[in-house]
């Protein structure tokens, strides 16, 4: 049996080395050198090219190398008896926390703001209302959302969360569902996706919703570029209703070199690096689980491929 | 016996309808209508003008409106026996908490340098390290330089501190004086100034100073222009020895329209507003320390006018 690893985007040498230490009597092979098709019996996977996971007979596991799962779902063509493995955080909180932060610091203190007096080399103080009466809304609440909402919290901000079904943080006002979704939103004044990519949240961030935000409020988009109308999000930007946006994910990626988001001065880029999986939590985390399936367990942490996260 | 206050920066009407709140027995006088000044025995001030406290025989103690002592010690004429008090935190650790902290996530996690490639049209990826292996180095480690510590410290950062005095706090590796200054420069990545303005501290972040931090390491000041020697930092910027510089305080304020600084691509301009006194915790302090001093107890929180702070 053999632990096949298919990334373009991973380090090949760096996973090798990291499996091998955990896991030393299974071999590990790096495609294409896939070797013997039979003898492969899990696979470590970013967006892997379409027909290599269904030529593999005896697979009994995918690790998807990320916190979405969107594109193995979507893109690809996982045999449907096999499951899909989710990391539950490879080191991607503290930073997800991190990235998230600084978009929220940026925008409560006013930074973006400070930028544009700083250029007019004009000596103004804005007013900050204090954290406490800063509303931050975060749509996902999941093991990075609940992170973000954690380290909010700590710091005096109120926080409110929205997901699809209803859930309980301490110290978050939490809303749920459709029907939860106008009044979340309603009263945030940074908004912070976090959220799956799954047929019911594509194009959740358009034109209505973020048009329900109170005027002035900003955007952070840390899920997915599927989320946002990238059209809507300008729209509402330049007519003064959101103040700015922070954004890592786009749809495609890399950001095409004529997108509009670029030079608009009142969003913020980066290459999808908000958070990165990292290596050796990963492969603890792969090894564990490798060894629980081996010895006949249930998979922990197996994606619902129904709802799609 | 009255309360004078007297500040062109904070709010009179505020003060005084907090302080009324607080000690109804007590009026307070908002400068320049000062009344009977045998009958002024505290006075609250910011930057009060020459000549007034002295005139005023009875004055118990004076109250400083902000955290740095440094402009009612030097700028000012506080008779030698009438105590200066300090305010421990009126609602500023927070906020500085939160100005720093922003200044810190912007340099660990490169926003700077995306601000760079964004403008290019450039999908980049940039190395981070964790912030286990980010070196924050706190110079001053009172109030606020504690605050900031335990917050940078709960975030994961490796953070150090250096104060002229040897002190300790929980997570952060101590230096002191002259001595340590050297070993705690040449392992930081990010300076964060905080430190009080004496004759010791004065543009004590200078050419040799910020010179022994590694290269490509960024200064953070919210402490008083006055620690820092602008045509330096400026120097080392150019020559690529730093990397970067968010700065809330100037020597002098405002920052001159011509100063280089508004100008500079790796210099972030704040206007004094890293962590403002806010009126309702300002005058819990004044009120309780009143009480006290009408009650015969030692002055808590007295400036030591020989050391500066």
């Amino acid at each position: 049996m053999t632990l096949l690893f298919c990334s373009a985007f991973d380090d090949a040498a760096g996973y090798e080395r990291a499996m091998a230490a955990r896991l030393p009597d299974m071999p590990v092979r790096v495609y294409p050198d896939t070797g013997p098709p039979e003898a492969v019996t899990y696979a470590m996977v970013w967006r892997p090219p379409l027909g290599l996971l269904p030529s593999l007979p005896n697979l009994r596991a995918v690790f998807n190398l990320g916190a979405g799962v969107d594109g193995i779902l979507s893109d690809s063509d996982v045999p449907d008896d096999v499951p899909v493995i989710r990391l539950a955080d490879a080191g991607m909180a503290p930073q997800m926390v991190e990235w998230v932060l600084h978009g929220v610091l940026r925008f409560h203190r006013r930074f973006d703001e400070y930028e544009v007096e700083q250029a007019a080399r004009r000596w103004t103080r804005l007013a900050v209302a204090p954290a406490g009466r800063t509303r931050v809304g975060l749509m996902g609440l999941g093991v990075l959302g609940q992170a973000v909402a954690r380290q909010l919290t700590a710091l005096g901000y109120a926080v409110r969360g929205w997901s699809r079904r209803p859930k309980t943080v301490d110290g978050v006002a939490c809303f749920n569902g459709r029907d939860g979704l106008d009044a979340f939103l309603a009263e945030t004044d940074i908004l912070v996706c976090l959220l799956p990519l799954t047929r019911e949240t594509r194009a959740i961030l358009n034109r209505d919703t973020l048009g329900r935000l109170p005027r002035g409020a900003c955007l952070i988009n840390a899920a997915r570029g599927g989320h946002l109308v990238d059209a809507d999000l300008i729209a509402l930007l330049d007519k003064d209703h959101l103040r700015g946006a922070q954004l890592d994910v786009f749809d495609p990626e890399p950001l095409p070199a004529d997108h509009p988001f670029w030079s608009h001065p009142r969003i913020r880029v980066t290459p999808h690096v908000a958070a990165v999986t990292l290596i050796e939590p990963a492969c603890d985390q792969i090894a564990d689980i490798i060894r629980r399936l081996e010895r006949g367990e249930a998979p922990a942490q197996a994606v619902d491929r129904t709802a799609g996260y």
